[in-house]
């Protein structure tokens, strides 16, 4: 029987949801169009403390509800989408829609980067899809790509400036030669970092859609936790100062890679080259190159955030589910954890670095740090002393060195902390030899 | 009943053509897993000459068919890929297998472009898909993006650099400062410009691809000649100068707006901010700007030709077209040319100009230039007089102006030919003023 409309249950009310449903309803002749019926907004789930806020105000009253089972029991709902955001009690509610017989559409990048797996299952196992485009990158088509527009496509490497407070801090460093605690302070101002940007800052956001993005081009499951991480806070003005002058950028990237046995995924600050187009990629934008066998290198960028953006990617979610009930299609995920590789320790990795280091400046220092990394079989590719301070006898060096094995390199620095004459290794920062644009 | 396989007809034996066949049969094991059967290449229809093709040594040699009959009415195909390129036979195969019930797979942009809705209906009519991806912009995911993933949003622009051999010209003079003749040598040299290389150089390929991109975006039947078009071949190293001196980049773009009541659609070469994402957009490299109600801005870019990236566009739409045969759901097209717009006429747009003229060195010059904008109620924004020849008194003048109406423009431009003092105007250029990324 040919459906009359489609039913949809919206869970949570915060900006993005409240953006979700002023689409639904101020679009809903376009949309009808392009499903084939129209999308009627059934209920919303909301927290008593929403109901004071303004998108409450906005929505017909019969339509919110603070009981979880008057939602789900619901009868014409046929999509339910999660915009609460946060793992609890998001998960137990997507959970509790598939097992119900629900399409789910998400923007929850921590459920999807923690559970994803099971629930792609469970959907699988109830008929039902599971969407999730707009938990990774706001409205810029991600998940669609590799799930449809690259099939063909071996994946090889992914690097994404994906996470767009750490992008702004650091696009104000570089043009300001401002520190990192005066960018974090003005991104605050502006509404770009949270008053707690512990997730930014440290690259714990990154992970999460580093993460959802690489288990889909990788056919694996890769969890948070399978992804090295390391934040931008140890950025310094200097830095970005050497970084210019050695004609490199500095971004925080989410990188993975795939070889014939194994792929890697980390997320950490770069030196990637000043004429790369990531490099150019500046503020609150966010950018993801995607490196096929055939395609070869694409890029997609767009603002990753944003309750308009993402409600793009929502929309279309429900749009592609809605066209599938009407068409009479289960909704068939053909993803599976299925390559069978493994993921490489970051001890594995090999790639160029970057290293500053205060020395006494008295002669015969560079040579007793030029050992220290001989020792360990890494080659040197430049070294120069910019700076000296004559008070301190302390002498500013950096070094860039050609590609070595991490682990080498780390029990390099350890050595080199262990000499006399270095008084401190002050930073190292992996390079990262992508082309330009 | 289950498909046990997708067969596939492929027309057309050239660099493409030979690509896809290879990725058919290299990836025949993972495309079947993510179709749900295998693809099986059942023919391959050549001409004569074709037979001699490296393409026609690799395959077997029973695929390989040189007549109409035989290939059309091979009962085992599901899908046939048109990459024959031009529009005769290609469009009469087309039609041919539409007809038959056969999928259609196409990379050929004049075709589409030409004909896209009389073949969408065809195919309609038929219960069969037609489908484009890689028709425009190589394998740049571009037709799915309008047509899924940015299907809540009211698209407003498009912006695109969409022709690889000129925006390789461009960035050639923009770099080198060499004219025009020089840079298009070199781009034949090196294989980026063909031999007659008309189509690129005067904007009708990518006046092909912007007829498709608007009339998806704007739901409306847009054709190449409701397109207004200038080539790029009388831009100079003098423009170029200037431009960067004003702090702007010169494109060739393909242009698409859309207001209340009406769309505009151009390709032209135009100046763009430098700042902006577009002007970085250096060598073959596509990449289309497209800004959406929700979305905001957001760019894809990659490669835009050359048989690789043309294959993964295809294979992507034979894997969708085949899905949905195992699927047994009816390929339906949703778009529909019912926007009732009109497309406004280059004499209406409104934009600012870059004009660059010659005229006699002598006090009370540039009042009388002046005076002509004035009269057609064009607003100067500067005025510079960079360069004079004492030789011949010729002084060079460029002129920025705020925005006006093409109209006035161009009547000033006749005016400005008609004045003693002007010895030539010698280029003008419409600006563009996209925002940075």
């Amino acid at each position: 029987m040919k459906k009359k409309s489609i039913g949809i249950g919206l869970m949570g009310l915060g900006v993005v949801s409240g953006q979700v449903a002023r689409v639904l309803t101020e679009k809903s002749a376009e949309l009808a169009e392009k499903v084939g019926c129209p999308l009627v907004l059934r209920k919303v789930k909301v927290l008593a403390q929403d109901l004071a806020r303004p998108q409450a105000k906005e929505m017909p009253v019969g339509l919110l509800t603070t009981d979880d089972d008057a939602f789900f029991n619901e009868s014409g709902i046929d999509i339910m989408i999660e915009a609460i955001g946060g793992e609890h009690p998001a998960l137990e509610y997507i959970r509790r829609a598939l097992t119900g017989g629900k399409h789910v559409v998400t923007s929850n990048k921590e459920v999807i980067a923690k559970h994803g797996v099971e629930l792609l299952t469970l959907a699988r196992e109830h008929g039902v899809g599971l969407q999730y485009e707009a938990s990774v990158g706001g409205g810029i088509p991600l998940i669609a790509p590799f799930k449809h527009d690259l099939v063909a496509n071996r994946i090889n490497g992914i690097f994404a400036i994906i996470n767009g407070t750490t992008n702004y801090i650091l696009s104000r460093m570089a043009k300001e030669g401002i520190d990192f605690a005066a960018a974090l302070k003005q991104a605050q101002e502006l509404g770009y970092a949270e008053h707690n940007p512990e997730n930014d800052i440290e690259g714990i956001d990154a992970r999460y859609k580093l993460a959802i993005l690489a288990s889909l081009a990788f056919r694996m499951q890769v969890r948070p936790e399978d992804i090295y991480r390391e934040g931008i806070s140890r950025l310094t003005g200097r830095d970005f100062r050497y970084a210019r002058e050695l004609g490199f950028a500095i971004k925080l990237l989410a990188i993975a890679k795939q070889s014939n046995d194994s792929i890697e995924a980390r997320v950490h600050p770069v030196f990637i080259p000043q004429d790369s187009f990531l490099a150019k990629v500046d503020g609150v934008y966010n950018a993801i190159q995607v490196e096929g066998d055939l395609v070869g290198k694409v890029l997609f960028m767009g603002e990753g955030a944003g309750a308009k953006p993402t409600s793009s990617a929502v929309i279309a979610d429900v749009v592609s589910s809605a066209r599938k009930i009407v068409l009479g299609v289960g909704s068939i995920s053909l993803w599976k954890a299925d390559s069978g590789k493994t993921i490489r320790s970051i001890d594995e990795i090999e790639t160029q670095y970057y290293v500053r280091l205060a020395a006494k400046d008295r002669p015969g220092v560079l040579a007793q740090i030029a050992t220290v990394f001989g020792k360990n079989k890494i080659s040197i590719s430049s070294a120069i002393q910019p700076e000296s301070d004559e008070k301190t006898k302390t002498a500013e060096i950096v070094i860039m060195t050609h590609p070595a094995r991490e682990k080498a390199m780390q029990k390099a620095i350890r050595e080199l902390e262990q000499l006399e004459t270095v008084k401190e290794v002050s930073n190292f920062i992996r390079v990262e030899d992508i082309e330009g644009g």
